[in-house]
């Protein structure tokens, strides 16, 4: 197997883990009810996985009530805010997701990688 | 639109809700650090959706555990018992979900129809 | 194991594949370059549950173009529309699943149930 | 925004497809009559997303086959067998997840990267 170094496969993780956190819970049903819950659990099932130091995860709900018997939503992509730190050995890399308002898009981006 | 019965609608909603728990949360990583709030999660998560009057979900890890980097499991059907129970008007239905060792399969069956 | 009808079953049975439908593949990258493939795929990997006779699945995609590197959607429930047949016996249960535009919401339910 | 390089960017891409085709597909039923059409679908889902030059899925349901009504299985990523090229720039990343008999885990790693 190719060997990639201690910097390169501590980003190649943190990739993995915003896809675990984005493919795994989009879909969930979600309300003022649960999210809190939801949102550990998403944070817990990261920690388990390899190289994580830490991991927050937010959902935003704002503005998306209704009342009635529907009065969920299904987990977006857009709802997620998360900040993700990997580390390697000596290398620490942090990546976040986050919607970009701009772009239209939840972005996913390497914000640090430190030593 | 077609209007089934509500005894009828309640064993429909009973299904999709067994649906939601094994498709949603299979692949979620889980190990003996995040399984108790995993299965909160799973159970908040059922229980914000329409119709659903109780939930129970308990994730089985015994004897599969590796004691590596890689010290965690993917959730499978296979780990997952379930118990649901959706009300629609004065109808009850309980519906499980359990590994069937001789079918070699996760069965999800009503167990229960009250009024 | 307590036994319901045929006729109970199906229903259950069609509620269990409406969920398959929207919690397996919620959250899929999707755009007009493989909406087709994955339209089928959902239909194929529903046809080799059990009792399903038959099932048709539609992404509808439109007005949700954009035009850059990011230009791809993550599939949502608002965006399917399910046409499942579920077979026990005697008995087959249609079932569909529509964004209803009053509710805001994807709605299933029960079309048909004939013998 | 921090900027990492192209090199650096394209890891933490490979990472995030490699994350999509596992936890977006992981639970999906599948036996010989879908397979194919599931490998199709889950490489051109990972080819609408950004930088992905090219992707190859296969599905190993070798040794799993039951003759009963139940006869399909729930994809695994032990079962999943992926090459990945994403391309940012001059760079190019192959990414891979086979299963690790030794380790008894779906590993993802970098096998190349090239300029």
């Amino acid at each position: 197997m190719f060997r990639c170094s201690e910097r390169e496969r501590a980003l190649f993780e943190a990739g993995i883990k915003m896809g675990t956190i984005y493919h795994q819970f989009v879909g969930t049903p979600v309300s003022s009810c649960n999210v809190t819950e939801l949102e550990r659990a998403m944070e817990r099932s990261v920690m388990v996985q390899p190289f994580v130091e830490s991991v927050t995860v937010r959902i935003c709900l704002d503005d998306r009530k209704k009342e009635d018997t529907y009065d969920y939503l299904s987990l977006t992509g857009e709802m997620i805010d998360a900040v993700l730190r990997v580390r390697i050995g000596d290398i620490s890399v942090t990546a976040e997701m986050r919607y970009d308002r701009e772009l239209d898009y939840p972005l996913m981006y390497v914000s640090d990688i430190s030593s």
